[in-house]
């Protein structure tokens, strides 16, 4: 389903319009072929060094470097949510402060993220100003063989939902750990944000929705042990699946359907290309 | 399409659940056949005073005396919202003090109707505790030939729709100026309930996808101009449609598909039975 291709400089749009997935290993120093035999491996080595390992913060910034390689000037950006977006917006941030990038406009998805990049002096703005965007980087909580992800465990899935959406390439950043074989497979939560009115009517609805794959399913809480509450003042009803969801689209249109459901954590045919860190280096994953 | 029938006692369940669309047409006084022809009309003047105009608050209270006549002692029953159904909670209110009815618990659709129901005494719940519904009635702001419908000018559309969806039946009253031909054909409102975030995104997002239908979009404001805030803390966009929406299932599915979009007024094949007042008195559709 996948083939395999090398490169060193930031990938060209093209690439990133490719409809085949196409995985992409890169070093910074070595221009490699685009089109290597299939099932060929390159493994880049990018860690500072070989002997020390890398711990999952060393291994979030290094994707979010690669990411960021995506971003050109006069760009109008979302920004997304999360300890990998985090360091995506502070990379971004650098690099306007260098004057090596100009004129970004940054849609941010959370209030969180909002905050960090006014900090940093990132030009902001929204989709009722920007509804067109060229590009959006986030991280991700799963990503399947084919690019769907789960997204939201950070707690804005709807927002990211829509600036994604909006955005004419979605780059995504993730290490090794996230990648699963099915959608829910990781044993983590995927999330369902609903309205705060009868949110245990819809928690009982969505657990019964994935009865078959042994879902359980609980009202995100916050430290304070009270709910936690979006930033759209809804409720998150986390879903906890023993076997993968077996067909997402169909899930995520039943989940849809239930009156009281704002949104949901399954994020299906918009990633554009997926950064992947693992102990290895970096690896792009486009389609 | 549609078959008359006419009785004088409380439709029963079994009319209740037919298929087929059925017109009944109704006195308090005669007991009629329940299969007569097709295409037979009978109008039974329920007006006090055949001299005397009836007034619009006169045809709403007569509708709404005709849809408590479905409640029976032991319901779990949804109450809704708007000018029409306070006439239905206020004659429950009456009934169950004067001993008529009794052991009636309500689930509320708004926070009005909750106050409305608790200052009355009718014993109230909510969805979390009484998941499953005997009967729920409320007003429409549109019927169309199939009894479906568009609700939510009175600001409510969400929570209605949550509890008419979990009834087992569901009688709307209506006095016949809410009769459409086409769902969108009254040229009055078809709210849709987004979430503050980007509001003007899904406004216009909204608007360009009833272009055909020359679909005006607007934020509805409350009194003091400020954008009226549902009791889900969202906003409502009403959209003013020049012709009948052209397909009401594909639109409701179309506008579900936007993020931030929490529900919409298109109100599709829930209703068991319409009570609709005229000028020449009472009478109940039903499918």
């Amino acid at each position: 389903m996948s083939s395999l291709s090398f490169l060193s400089r930031p990938p060209s749009s093209t690439l990133l319009r490719h409809h085949n997935t196409t995985l992409t290993t890169t070093t910074r120093t070595h221009f490699l072929p685009l089109n290597p035999p299939k099932h060929l491996t390159f493994k880049a080595f990018s860690s500072p060094s070989p002997i020390q390992p890398l711990t999952q913060d060393d291994l979030k910034k290094l994707a979010a470097d690669k990411a960021v390689e995506y971003v050109q000037s006069g760009m109008v950006l979302g920004l997304g949510t999360g300890s990998t977006a985090a360091f995506v917006v502070s990379k971004i941030g650098e690099l306007l402060a260098s004057g090596e990038l100009k004129d970004i406009i940054g849609v941010p998805t959370s209030k969180r993220t909002q905050e960090q990049a006014a900090l940093l002096g990132i030009p902001l703005s929204v989709l009722d100003d920007h509804p067109k965007l060229d590009l959006a980087i986030d991280g991700a909580d799963e990503v399947d063989p084919d690019l769907n992800l789960v997204k939201g465990r950070g707690g804005a899935l709807l927002r990211e939902k829509m600036v994604e959406a909006a955005s004419d390439k979605f780059v995504v950043v993730v290490d090794d750990s996230k990648l699963v074989s099915g959608l829910g497979g990781s044993g983590l939560a995927m999330p369902v944000e609903v309205v705060q009115f009868c949110w245990k009517y819809n928690l009982i609805r969505l657990q019964e929705l994935f009865k078959q794959e042994g879902c359980d399913a609980k009202l995100r809480l916050s430290d304070d042990g009270k709910p936690y509450v979006t930033d759209n003042m809804n409720y998150i009803v986390d879903l906890y699946f023993k076997t993968a969801i077996k067909d997402a689209w169909a899930a995520g249109k039943e989940i849809s359907a239930f009156e009281g459901v704002v949104e949901h954590g399954l994020f299906l045919d918009m990633t554009t290309a997926v950064i992947i860190a693992g102990k290895d280096g970096v690896s792009v994953k486009s389609k």
